[in-house]
């Protein structure tokens, strides 16, 4: 159901030759209202692409009646010509709509340096077959358009209260922290105003999809959108809206994390113990993006040495000599030393679970990452070609 | 000829079984004076190998009378027991030596979590077994013993103003910036006091060890000795053996690069054009880590994007659309856009030369790196079996 499980909203995802296999590359979300709340968190890389540049400004008053998605391209890095095709492809969806062109979100997503005049037709085309095709039965068409190294549409629905929301998301590579680390949309049919849905979505991302690191590496495009049409007539309570916004959320985070790029595990790093919840988050941060310890899980390999190797690289608060480390249930390292035998751990399982305590205070955070694999060089190697 | 290239230095290098392959393990490098002048810089993980913790006492009076090495085993995160193996290491070098213990430095390196009973009577025997056979033609066989996963040893040597300077490098793996990133030992037969020798090795280590990232995983053994026996009765001058201690130690930190782990490529990441040095090593740091631009450059794709949002995740001054990025010599990218072709940029040799424009200042720095292969994934996932 997607985005388009809440009432009020309509979607569609068409074909037009983006991608070479001939799948869907465009997608459309139109909120109906009656209210047309929108808000929506970007990557905080500083090289950002033609559509977040575009999509920070439009958002800015709160105000959204749709997004247009494309796939195969980023649309970054293409200069002047790219921002005027996203500025381009706002307007023609906003004249068709009958809407401001200043009310139109645009992402992108695909291989940065692609946009080009073909690319810009496409995706002109794409607007207008989009728009054509909208639908209240679209969300499924609209998930699957913005895939790209993506294997499934990843979607996600919560109802509650006389209220629902619906996301999909999109995201297999290049995963890593920004405010937002992917393309997604979601849409609810609560009564929300700008202001509570900006705060509601930060509040979100930040334990969700900014606490997954796949690969260590930020996108240029990436953008998390959050739609209210109100179409209800509820006015949620606040922290039921959230906690189930979370929930959603991370649903989507967790099914981004299983389709990683080449990735043999879904790794969960626990962070207990820590002094403060930016130690827990740092600390795991760190031990995700330690290549060697993604290649000894690619290995089944137990090497807690590494978790400590990488623990030591952060400024957080902890003594070498009182970490205690356990993987899949079995603790290998108490107090900074070796404990069960490492034969005792199975990580076969795709599932890893990795529990480091800093025995430093009562904080906690989880952070999800994938491990270093043949097939993650092996993808990114070809990626372009 | 290595550490014994000149005069007042002999070493010797030993198998005790330490290495599975029956390959030399030990080492030990002893000043014969008449001078015992000592510097040393260690790795900045906070996680620190027993060795370290050692060492970092031993030099801190300036005097050293030799070094003790083994691979084989990090003798990291082995807790009181392991420190007693170090601390026993070095006091029956002394004994055998007829130095004080405090003067001698010790140095691991192997899989952490490895020091039980069987190392420690093992690397004792080593010693034992290093110090009789020390000679003064004996630093090729200590290079070869310090070796763990390198393929070669590596070692470099130069002469001037009647002074020589000789080291020793090891390292293949978790090879990142700290204050020193790998086992290094250099020895000189030139007079320097240790202030003098402390002085030169940190001006030398910060541009050239610590401009060395090939997979951004910081060990907790790495350690950069400098021995000074002042058998040549030369004073150097300051610059010259400074600038000659740096050429060598880039070569050294060139070796090191050449060999890692599983590499394809020897990457050059030259930033020019940056506000300060400080920004240009963080552009050049930031692409090293890259794993998706380290996998494109494996696969021979120019794949500038990745690169520039890579500059993107920095702090360093610049605006995204005024930089250029040039590849092998072909000029990819002109003001954050496309420019030639990438058919045009031949990847398939060893050594890779990616040029980074800021256009944001005058400041350089250069960051050596490697490419990210399935090599490399398989080495590290199979590294402790």
């Amino acid at each position: 159901m997607s985005v388009t499980a809440a009432q009020g909203f309509e979607a569609a995802g068409v074909a037009v030759g983006l991608k070479s296999t001939g799948a869907k590359d465009v997608a459309v979300v139109v909120n109906r209202g009656p209210l047309k709340t929108g808000a929506a968190v970007f990557t905080t890389n500083r090289a950002k692409a033609n559509p977040i540049l575009w999509s920070e400004r439009a958002v800015a008053d709160g105000v959204v009646e749709a997004v247009v998605l494309n796939s195969g391209g980023a649309n970054c890095f293409t200069g002047a010509f790219g921002f005027q095709t996203t500025h381009q492809t706002a307007e023609r969806a906003a004249e068709l709509l009958d809407v401001a062109a200043g009310d139109v979100l645009v992402c992108s997503t695909g291989l940065i340096g692609t946009g080009d005049e073909a690319f810009r037709a496409k995706v002109l085309e794409g607007t207008e077959a989009g728009i054509a095709a909208l639908s209240a039965a679209g969300g499924q068409d609209a998930a699957e358009a913005i895939m790209t190294t993506d294997t499934v549409p990843k979607t996600a629905v919560r109802t509650r209260d006389g209220w629902t929301i619906g996301g999909m998301a999109k995201g297999a590579g290049m995963l890593a922290p920004g405010l937002a680390t992917m393309l997604v949309v979601i849409s609810t049919d609560a009564v929300l105003d700008a202001a509570q849905a900006d705060a509601h979505l930060r509040a979100s991302t930040r334990v969700s999809f900014d606490r997954l690191d796949s690969d260590g590496c930020m996108s240029t495009n990436d953008q998390v959108t959050l739609l209210a049409s109100g179409a209800s007539g509820v006015e949620p309570d606040e922290a039921a809206f959230r906690e189930t916004l979370i929930d959603l959320c991370r649903e989507l985070a967790r099914k981004l994390q299983d389709d990683a790029e080449g990735a043999s595990h879904a790794i969960t790093i626990e962070v207990v113990g820590a002094a403060s919840e930016e130690d827990a988050v740092e600390v795991g941060r760190s031990v995700a993006r330690n290549n060697l310890f993604k290649a000894a899980i690619f290995g089944n390999d137990p090497n807690w040495g590494r978790v400590l190797a990488a623990i030591g690289t952060t400024q957080a608060a902890f003594d070498p000599y009182d970490v205690d480390v356990s993987m899949n249930g079995v603790r290998v390292c108490t107090k900074g030393g070796p404990d069960r035998p490492r034969e005792e751990v199975d990580l076969t399982p795709r599932a890893t679970h990795v529990l480091i305590d800093l025995c430093a205070g009562e904080a906690t955070a989880t952070i999800l990452t994938n491990d270093l694999t043949h097939d993650y060089v092996h993808e990114n190697s070809a990626y372009s070609s």
